[in-house]
């Protein structure tokens, strides 16, 4: 794995590096990790790269790296910059015969997403896309479970993804995380809405096997001075008739990282907090069971991505890195010229394609006095 | 107190005369409990009221009673019927002078409403609704740290009443309490958002001491065959330039009666839910503070609304009966000439007026293509 | 029912008046609420009973309503004096053929129960000791799994009292609740133990169905100055051969009243918290399964105990209010000349002395170098 | 990093790798990974080691490796196996100049235990025993806040690890974890509170700074045919005068890994639970406060130990690797004749000494009929 991005001063580049070596197949063997060549070359250092595999920029790091014989090049390139920075490496390495984990969004906006999921497409290279909370062994389960028809069909969907930190405009403040995600140069045309909401929609999506069809949206920027919605309100219409609501916000005072989803079918409920991730609750009229990572008869789904027994809490790391290990099975497999088992799944270009149609939905839909505004 | 409605077979009726006696100020005189005379009687029997003071209908109830000399006659009616015939008793009560206490809603509709709010006003007799869920003693105390600015301005508020019971039409199987409730005639032109969202509405202003001014809706009806809506999606607008959501649902299978809100201000947020209903979470980006009914330095709106100390769960007929209570400490002011201290407080006839109104405004705005409704 | 003891500014007394009218059975008829009768006449007057029935002392009560015509005088005694006032009236109450609801503890040591004990079966009249606790329709639950097998042949028990009101010296600064139970006068030869320690050793007796058979102590005055036990550490041995642990508290700071109970049997356990009282949790190795007051088939033990439906909390008051319930269930059927349905249950006398046993149990263990102490 | 123990059919050999790599500062070179030679080569190639680095015993391991050139050979052993197979590696390893990880418990007995310790201290070199769960960042702020008199001298202690997954005779159905765990020869006198009653006596003693003094044991084989103790009840009594209780149990029917403390001082409490581990709650009779990971004014201890901003789950694994992160730090400060920051502690040998005196201390007791045993 060659990095783009992610210096020892970023949050997501740990992340990644963390989840891509925590099952032991992947390595990291080269990388670019900031713009600033010092601050570059630290990082490097700092994680015992060689000098010969820090490059000054990701150009160089895939032309290189294309040179050296294979078994020794990097196999993919992981790009953890801000969303302006997504595309260009992406679509390098792509065009270079690098497969890519790329960190969500996609790309900065739509046209630019339907370029790389194109070029995905024709090359049949591998894409990962890390909506990382698509990884956590209930997200798994609950997805099996209604696809199971566990909870009958489904009619309504409350997807929320309140965090706090943005409360007050911190952005000035020297916070480099804020700054960046504020900031429409490099985030792009929405702020959380983009930043969290589409997780938030790729998870409703994703344990629902629903497709959103309609938006009615409410986004606000409650911070005076701010450029980019810090709260969205969206009413949600999906493909089979179901209902729904998504909410998410950055001013959600005292909230850390509240994902959460509840699900209700003609039968049935669902509900996960990613802050309780190990634990789904399975609600009917009848009563409720506790879903816990690790215990019962799971579905294979949610086995595969566990990797010890129940009651040792596995966490953020550990669903982020069951898409790197996930990623790491279908390289083999591709090597091998086989598919994977589909158990072993990611989230796609596609996923981040439909990520960036539903924040051009939702600002439409904002904009407009019309009620709905289709997706 | 004399009461209308309330068979034993009934749901609400059973609870109003908890929540009367509770406190030892209010007694049960007299009462018509049903319009099928055998029943009124065998219930008030079981009420152990002696047999003149079970009457036929609420007329004779009310005309009967007023020829009792005072200190003898009952002092107010309980009006505990299904909607369709809460303007009639309320009416008739008050012309003849007669305080009144009324589940909710007020009335079937707005114009009804109106006609009760001015006469409310006219005769100057004392009118409480029973929107109970203001009466906990938590509910007081996010009252009173919001008026007190501990959460600072308000930005956004997510008020949520789900419930599963009516997830199949049960309506046709021969149970009471969802035929009438999902019945235009006996319930009006709202099921779910009249039944259980006008708590949600009304919770939210309470608490906030804001106004809402838009409404943008989704209602459903889930159930085929059901007449009613049975789900409720709405986006929120405040006076204040706060935004919202709330949303109640009949057939979120799995949930009893989820009542719950959270609100967030510029420096906090606080999170409340019926089910836990001792505890209120009082949140910012510093930390949390769990806030229990009876532990600490309670405001005196918490204080006056408990009972018992810290550690022994006031629950639902517990809130009930602090209406009454407060009714009781009106009534007696009433009685002496003098005003009765705000902190002993309960919902108007002007709420349930708001209450019609919102149901109105949520309908037109659910059959409008425009996104947003003035309420 | 007439009152001894519950002067307006104890804390029992109105629990027990409110927990008697709960269910409109029960009416306050008479009463002597302190030992000051300036103190007792204004409580007598403030609950509105006629000035002719507010008595000087229990045995003009007991002896004055003997006289009245039967259906006019009171039928049962409600005491709810310190510990060290139980006995008197309790004996003459029965003595003259009075029923009676007694607070916990029975009296204020074993032999005195055994008065009472021998008086109650020579009489043949009721008597109930209000643990309370026993009265909640989860608890119900939980000792119908039992009995029925749910989680097989019972292994070990942990049940817990902790509170932490005493966690400093309060007793002397006219907290009027901690002066009678911190002295040994007052209260008996136990402190804690004897307030809340009992209450934890009749919820686990009631819930397995099992007997303590062996008890080892540790008993500790934690704060200094005071004279009775404000902590106890229990190993408990039960005669099918499970084991368990008893601990209560009134020093650990912070804790309300957090009496609660696990048990574990070979193939499965339940938890209960009274803090959290409409909920049991059925665990196994399986999965857990949450319990509620009201959601699904639950035994006839549970619903008879329950008065709304589910989602609608029932707390502290509701669960005393079962015992006046059955006990005045167990009169109707006294009068009627049969017996009542054994699910409308409420502890004994024998509970009562069984509970004074087990602290002369424990405090003989405490002062014991031998490990164990038979019961 | 060499690893003794920890095949692929291993639970806590994947542990500690992934543990070890997951901070990017220790790399597994090579292993002996089971004493079958097919296994060993087998788990060490799926692990990417080369064949050369893959040796056949403990032996062959450590002299190879001391012979390979500075910076080329392994800097410490993991040791991963069976408890009876800890002293002959650890010794060894230490006799040859190689720092140690070594799983708890420390060895199979006292006497192991005490040659281990000596030697650690004649040689000098560092020694880390893996008491994982003083590695979560609640842990840390927990024993600063008691340490910074958070809550007053210490009272009162009550710690829990119940486990339910024997609470059947598993280890004849060829569960390879229940077998050696409820073997003697392997596990040495102690079953369950060998495995995880250390793990709580740790806690305890970590958390509190106290040292137990006193225990009272009642140790259980509830499974018919287990040879060895799968449930202790243990009371405590602390250097201060703190009383305590430890209960393990690994027949919990239900219970997955609940290992949780509450500690009660004069003027607050602290509660924690691995199972939500994130979460510290800091409760006093005036309020609860809920801390967490990552948010507000927390401890360097608690700070320096997380990796991620709040609201993103760190779990089992994660805390694991802070023992292997905090070894790394000392291991580079051993190399520069420097000490350490003590903040970056982990167990020591000589806590696991006094982890197999606990377990001498508790069966002494157990077979006493004395009450109370010197530890």
């Amino acid at each position: 794995m060659g990095m783009v991005g992610g210096s020892l001063d970023a949050f997501i580049g740990g992340v990644h590096r963390r989840a891509a070596i925590m099952d032991g197949e992947i390595e990291l063997v080269c990388g670019v990790f900031s713009s600033d060549p010092f601050k570059s070359k630290e990082t490097g250092r700092a994680l015992y790269l060689p000098e010969d595999r820090l490059y000054n920029d990701f150009e160089e790091m895939i032309l290189k790296e294309k040179q050296l014989p294979e078994g020794e090049r990097m196999d993919f390139v992981a790009i953890v910059t801000p969303n302006h920075m997504h595309k260009a490496p992406t679509k390098l390495a792509l065009e270079n015969g690098f497969h890519v984990v790329c960190d969500k969004p996609i790309t900065l906006n739509t046209e630019e997403a339907e370029e790389i999921t194109a070029l995905v497409e024709k090359t049949g290279l591998i894409f990962c896309l890390t909506h990382n909370y698509t990884g956590y062994p209930m997200v798994k389960e609950a997805k099996h479970m209604i696809a199971s028809g566990a909870i009958g069909k489904i009619r309504k969907v409350i997807v929320e993804y309140p965090q706090g930190w943005l409360a007050t405009l911190v952005e000035v403040t020297g916070n480099k995380q804020a700054a960046w995600r504020t900031d429409p140069k490099r985030s792009g045309a929405a702020g959380g809405l983009g930043d969290i909401g589409t997780h938030a929609e790729n998870l409703a999506e994703y344990i629902t096997g629903l497709k959103i069809t309609q938006v009615c949206a409410d986004l606000t920027i409650f911070v005076e001075g701010r450029l980019l919605d810090d709260d969205a309100h969206v009413l949600l219409r999906f493909n089979n008739g179901a209902k729904g609501i998504l909410q998410n916000s950055q001013i959600a005072n005292g909230e850390e990282n509240d994902l959460n989803i509840r699900v209700y079918g003609e039968t049935g409920g669902l509900q996960w907090k990613q802050l309780d991730p190990n634990t789904l609750i399975h609600k009917t009229n009848q009563g409720a069971r506790i879903i816990r990572t690790g215990v019962g008869n799971l579905s294979k789904a949610a086995q595969v991505h566990t990797r010890i027994p129940a009651g040792h809490p596995e966490g953020y790391f550990e669903a982020f890195a069951n898409l790197y290990r996930n990623f790491a099975i279908h390289l083999r497999a591709y090597w091998e010229g086989r598919n994977a088992d589909p158990v072993y799944d990611f989230p796609s270009a596609q996923d981040g394609l439909r990520g960036m149609k539903f924040i051009d939905a939702v600002i439409a839909s904002n904009a407009s006095d019309t009620k709905w505004t289709n997706f």
